[in-house]
């Protein structure tokens, strides 16, 4: 009985292609989708596949492994693309910086910064500059001037989304992450916390949901690409 | 004992000058704030401010109503400013489309509209396109696909966020509104739909936020300014 | 000490016999029921079910495996019927139609599924059309319409029922699941969604509740047997 | 700005028309649709209206008193309408039996009751029979029988719609409504309660949604029109 | 580091002594605290004893086997002592009737029935009666008649404690269980279905706390004990 | 319509009569309800009923006033009854101790306390001796344990219920009620910790249901008097 | 009836009185309490005290206005009492710096003042200094490094107590409150950030509890003429 | 891509170092961070780091077993320092007295006990003096007074926290636990208790963050050594 459904023509359609979210399916529907993807030669992007599931899948299908690359801490599985990263000195079109608030939102961090690379967006990453100690955030407020774009991610209190609202003009897209016990309520507090919040024009993302704060900013530089009647972007949007 | 620390730096450090919450302050603070504002000749947003306290306010400060507009509906009162709307046939550098999933998400909508025209954002509204009757909002979806950007505004359900999600490839901003009883949870229910939707990169703001997403479309706006280098940016975010 | 009290005139009584549900129960007890209502020769349907405990309870009952059909995915055990499904181009009295949002929403899928073929109603399913890709509801609109019941299945936003809810005349049995993480909430948020539907007449089930939505046709089935006197119903319903 | 986009063609398109939602709408909405409406001759149907704004609508519209009959308990108006209630002895095609758990539910109720009366379905009511005095229930038991659905409204515990379901063959649709104080949460426990049911196949609705019922119901007349090619089914659903 | 403090004068200031929780102690507290009670010769119960942590600690107390008795689906652990049932026809001072809704609350209802027998309270178990199948109450109402006191035990909806109020004129004592998935929250809708009871004078026990209704049986043998000032009584509360 | 279906058997089938919850009803039901039972001169019950409502009733029952006792912090009204409290130096059959942990908590006791006077239930009241002062319980405590049953009601943290719990040795009956703010949630708090509590075997009501516990203790006296084939009990229970 | 029971003794036991929570008490139970107060001559500090309650009790006992201090914003009734606040140039032993977010924060703030000048308390207020403007909280680090302890005052994201928490190395009393909507829960997402917060050992305290935070400094004050055995605490304390 | 950020400035400029929050981070991140610190020779705090983790983390860095300490049920790890505890008879500084209310609250306790002990502050702890046996808080009444501060830890209703409230002048550091189940809701119960507590000036931490409590006691202690101008405090605030 079938149950896969995959939309091939999403990316012409929105300007990205649909992604498969391996959580909650079964085995046998997860490979069924990537085996049918790869034989039509489409981009991949699996997010929430645990290193396990990976494993098992593999044996299924071992050309996986030369055509894809699997970051373990973000759960991501995408196919292998030129990233063409700019050169020192040399400003992209778009780009993106993402803070986290602590060591710990590594792996939201990592599901952000891997779709970012399927889409083809430059992203610099500075870690662990939650608000208990200012002077991290401040010290690299000039560096993260530079982006298009603000991804904050940041569990137990969510501080740092307000404190990043209030330093930087462009958009914030705020993902709250379930770090923290107790009262963090598995990131229920930064999530009310960030929707809440005293700064100005935030946006707000599911928690935990790196992947989501990624496809935002690719709307961003979708927009952009609009707007300016870009070459790069005319060959994705239309 | 005073209370107001108004953030008058604001314009030029961010884009966009500081707005005042007029919910939970007393009168007396609130006549104070503006006043002062209105003594620097800075431009005036106030939010969340019902007409019966805007007529007391008014009682204390007559000359409001020359130099401000207020609508009763959007709970807003704003300096008067020159909007210069595009003209029929003109294309603006960026505009916003609203669309709202009933009739009752009106005030909510109106709160977004006068924030975007406080900050010269021109933009449509198309009003009462629920999901429920499904050729609504495909009746519309040509005229949507010519904003940079768009406002999704529903409560109950919050469904139409999803379905918006799919038909545009630039971001939108989805707001819950309370509307709604029981289940939906003064909006509760439409919050953690539109976080938790299946489609990809929609930012959300808290329940009932019009303002939030007006600004958040502000910091769009910015980001396009300071890569266009754009004059009109120019005067705003320096 | 006996727990058990198993309802053998319930099929006379209510139109259908009586369910065991696996999951809670200590393994003896499971055993006990299940020898009981095989002994009595009466029909059998398990629910919740996990393989593990399957497999155990087949060490203790072994001719489970010949008189009964165990679909694991369903989590569902029942015992080999006549189901008498309707041949290509002859209408049945009444037809389900299953529709799911994503693929990983298969399992409960499969339980409703069982659970009707248990009870003898044709059934077709339709998986992964949800809302993010709107044409693939619209692709299947006509096919859907031939059944006089729609069982549709939604995690994560919920919100393909509101637009099932909009675009079929015939009673709307929404079940919630708990596929999505975060403000998901195990399928709280899909639940209130469908609650909180702005589409007209919706009944919904408990969270994963594939099982309830299936029982819920076949309470509207009882009802046209009682209606048509229908000779098939007469057999049922006393 | 117009926010109204009244769907005149649900009728033929569901089966049934657009019902408007007073709550949460301004007054000036308020009057525009009901205007609109009553010029347009389409019938009309208005929940959650309270008396006093019903009042004061009459005065902006005031053949509204002629065309309509407004039921304050109920807090719905309604176009008049030619309602063929079955005559004594005979059996209408569809008829549906509420019963509630006590008097408190009596605008619950009657919100059903006017919305079923708005679509011609004949239906008894049973008040004031919850489970604390068994026998209420098992008194009526026979009378409730000759129904085709049963719509069970319940505070507090919402334990009437479990031992409803034990009881009667046919769809049940259970409403849990706001009465009762504390844990029942302004109707969550009942809301719980309903959904978690130990019974098998019940329908749940919103809270206090009895309008949800009504329309339940009508679905379910509308798939007994559809199936039975009536003739009365035809004028509504083509 | 000593963290134990056992109440060894509970027995002569409350009736009863002081019961050993034995869930979230370390296993060196916890073999410490048994140490200590059986070498005092004091009656011994232990609640939320695991099997696999009773093993352990048999293990580091071989000679527990020989002095105390242990249920595993109870998860209770107790001292041998002489339960004085009363031989059949004979009266006891004081009885319990016990009912569960469904099998699934068997661990719920043990844990009850070996906190009575560790106070020699006499009790009669029914189980698997819920409201859905009314005339399983129905058949069993005279027998609990007998009793001077009923623990309801229910998970999902709850809705028995509802029925079980109305039928009998003595103290009742709900218990909700954890039965149940989706909305049923791990008991919480029992709960609040129980406490929002249409019942009168219902008293509620914290989820799963089959313990807490056999104390509460406790206090209600020892008022009658002071009441009576009868011979067994003085010996237990004096 | 007839909503109203008075239980005037319950008296001898339970031990005590129908009570009428005013909250909720309209005021036409209240008043049949009232007149009807007034009628048959059976014992009269009224809870939740405000002070401006009682008004109105009175305006159409004038004659209420002089059969019936109202008690406005209670909102209890009760046909005049002889209630036979002991005399001084008696001991009473069966007596009551209420216990408040403040002055804030008069409402809810006096609830109790009227329901208990109407049930001919001798009971002594001691407030405001909340555990932030521990010598006001202890200095009661001789006095308390004078009584067969505990009526404990305390909002805020709801500590006192722990501290009598491991006070006396007889039934304890928890109220817990909405007095506080913020993270009292309404009476949450005090509901969440009572029905935790650390003390054996207390059983807790429903928030500010002061009603609900005095019914338990008419429970509470229904068995003691079918235990002792009293004269008095044999008048009430047969 | 009497409910009162006020605990005179407090101050010496405790270094602190009794303080007199209006909210929900009667009018006739405050008036009682206020009286025997000023009678006894005691120190009177009332809380949560609305104009329009205290206007009431003026009518009874006009003589409060005399005798004691009146502040409608902080609903804070205290008696005259000689504040000896620090000449300037002289360093107090023991004072506090109160921050907080929003002008909105006021009535929680001056709850918090009024509280501490009657427990004679010297301290300073730093309003309206949030997270969205950094500058703002950094412009006055250096004057609240004076103070012994920082009570911080914040509503929706409750973000500036984490940042406040990185600043100062002395004892921080977080105050949430309810300014906010939707997503703050009325305080709950300010109350749950704090308790999550990334920042070192701040104490939180209950939702609006101006109060609470006052009289933990009070705490700290005792701590200290304990530890010191200063003349003034001697007299508290002794 | 670096994640870590160490703080190394936190001890000078707050008092107390950087503590690394084991929980939540990958391996390779968390040996990273020891090494780094080890090699700084800076000291080390390690919380929530369970025994398996704290193994493999050996394996990569052996030599943290002699330079540091390990505590299996607080899951702490600290390095070695000459803990200068006052000799029997001497008085400390600054002291803590942790009461707790059960055996099973030891692993809080611990935590809170080895962070206390890593700054240097001596500390007493009294296990197991719940409120549901008063005599146990009131026997060591005078013992607890000798402290300058108490931390109070207690699961399930939390109550002891209100009773401690009421029995010491001192700042209460409340810790609530997530002993308990059902309605404690993982500590919910005891965390909303203490913060709706009756006694005054209580300060709360996070559920089940012993050390946050010991930081907010290090916090008291930075404050007196501020105060006094103690050379000790001088070596750690300067």
């Amino acid at each position: 009985m079938c149950m896969v459904n995959f939309d091939y023509g999403r990316m012409s359609r929105m300007g990205f292609g649909e992604t498969v979210l391996a959580e909650g399916k079964t085995l046998r529907d997860l490979v069924e989708i990537l085996q049918a993807v790869l034989e039509k030669n489409a981009p991949l992007l699996v997010t929430r596949l645990s290193a396990s599931v990976y494993q098992t899948v593999l044996e299924a299908l071992p050309h996986l492994a030369e055509t894809c690359h699997y970051n373990e801490h973000a759960g991501v599985l995408r196919s292998h693309r030129e990233v063409s990263l700019p050169s020192p000195g040399e400003t992209p079109l778009f780009k993106v910086a993402i803070v986290t608030a602590g060591t710990s939102d590594r792996c939201v961090a990592e599901e952000s910064l891997e779709t970012l690379m399927h889409h083809q967006i430059p992203c610099t990453l500075f870690g662990d500059v939650g608000v208990s100690g200012l002077h991290r955030i401040l010290n690299i407020q000039e560096k993260v001037q530079a982006a298009d774009c603000v991804i904050c991610i940041a569990g137990m209190d969510g501080a740092l989304a307000s404190v990043v609202g209030g330093l930087f003009k462009v958009p914030i897209l705020a993902v709250p992450t379930s770090t923290g016990y107790g009262a963090s309520g598995q990131g229920q507090a930064a999530l009310s916390s960030m929707l809440a919040t005293c700064a100005n024009g935030l946006s707000v993302m599911n928690i935990d949901n790196g992947y989501g704060a990624a496809m935002a900013a690719v709307r961003l530089r979708n927009m952009l690409f609009l707007k300016l009647e870009d070459d790069r972007g005319r060959k994705i949007l239309n």
